[in-house]
């Protein structure tokens, strides 16, 4: 019988290196033997891309927050179910680039949308699904806004105020502070490597009782 | 101060003439001095309009019923604050091809999504609004798909099976019935000018208690 694979979230503001970090945790779990499954929220699927090409498009300046919430969720209960849940039943690790303490810190910290609606959310449009461990990249939000501007032009959520992302971090240290089992918060002002090693330190006890 | 317009739904199944009904209700309404907004679901706003896009694109044919459901009220949402509640408020009647009841009869009869789901996103997705009057264009599912055949290719949901319709027509026949002074239950398998006749009849106290 095939062991379940671990599923593991990246989340933290905007520049605050996930997509550098997710590129160093692949060659690292590859190395380790694992297969690997690496996907990004909103995406992943066919319907989420096209969802996500929705909600980051900046000529729709007016989405209400109740949309992209819905939006949000739509997209990853694609996700879960056409993706995710099939890779760790077939043994594979999942990385994924975001997942619900997104909307918790975005939709719901930055955008002001209730907790407890997105709990109900979460309770059925992720069929049950958890992250076994959470990275999240702390960083002061300057000086991830400062990282992210040298890629071009900002998305639709990108181009929210500072306190909209001060909302968010705050929100991301709230929750990774209430749930420190499922949480590892690492001080994203250090070196690529440096982060890349807080990361994989703080995954050796999914590989020990994996085996 | 402006009297609020009157929010009026049209329901039914496929074929059933809805948007028929709609062209003949625009013109009376009118030559009743009604300032008019005419919108379908889901659509009638620019992100409505992508979402519409997706959920009837045949080439997404595995969208899961959850997310079917997420979009449908993502559309819905904006619509409600966008277009609908302005227009009320600014004295116009609204007449929108399909709202929240086609959720519980698609997406929940037909797809299975429970009805508890689907109020608790009515509740807080929808602003509270709720219509003023509902007419169910009701016809046996052969007779409308009969009608609709002539209409080209079919859309994502239009291609599901006759039980599918079947429970959809049933959900309809059991909200009019449970909520019979908002709903008016049509017999579509009349004329539309005897259909148009229904309607404006079921129209009537509108007028009355609006003055
Ligand atoms: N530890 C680091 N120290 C300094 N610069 C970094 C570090 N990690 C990433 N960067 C740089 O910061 C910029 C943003 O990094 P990256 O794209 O990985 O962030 P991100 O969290 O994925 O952003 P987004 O949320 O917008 O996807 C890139 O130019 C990257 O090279
Ligand atoms: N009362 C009627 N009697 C006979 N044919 C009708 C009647 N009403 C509409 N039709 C015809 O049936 C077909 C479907 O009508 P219509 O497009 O108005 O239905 P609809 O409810 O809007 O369908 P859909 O749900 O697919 O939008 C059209 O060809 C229309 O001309
Ligand atoms: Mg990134
Ligand atoms: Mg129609």
């Amino acid at each position: 019988m095939t062991k379940r694979g671990r599923f593991i979230t990246l989340e933290g503001g905007e520049g605050a290196g996930k997509s550098t970090l997710l590129a160093g945790l692949r060659d690292y779990l590859q190395q380790h033997g694992v297969d690997l499954l690496q996907v990004r929220e909103p995406g992943g699927t066919k319907l989420g891309e096209a969802i996500r090409a929705i909600v980051l498009d900046p000529s729709h300046p007016d989405i209400s927050p109740e949309s992209e919430l819905l939006l949000m969720f739509a997209a990853r209960a694609q996700l879960v179910r056409e993706r995710i849940l099939p890779a760790l039943d077939a043994g594979h690790w999942v990385l994924c680039d975001r997942y619900v303490d997104a909307s918790y810190a975005y939709q719901g910290a930055g955008r002001g949308q209730p907790q407890e609606r997105i709990a109900e959310l979460e309770r059925w449009a992720c069929a049950g699904l958890k992250p076994d461990l959470t990275l999240l990249l702390d960083l002061p939000v300057s000086t991830g806004r400062a990282r992210a501007a040298g890629r071009g032009a900002a998305d639709r959520i990108e181009t929210e105020a500072d306190a909209f992302f001060e909302r968010v971090r705050q929100a991301y240290r709230e929750r990774a502070h209430a749930e420190p089992q499922r949480w590892r918060v690492i001080d994203a002002s250090l070196s690529p490597d440096d982060v890349l090693r807080a990361a994989t330190a703080a995954m050796a006890h999914l590989f020990e009782t994996h085996a």
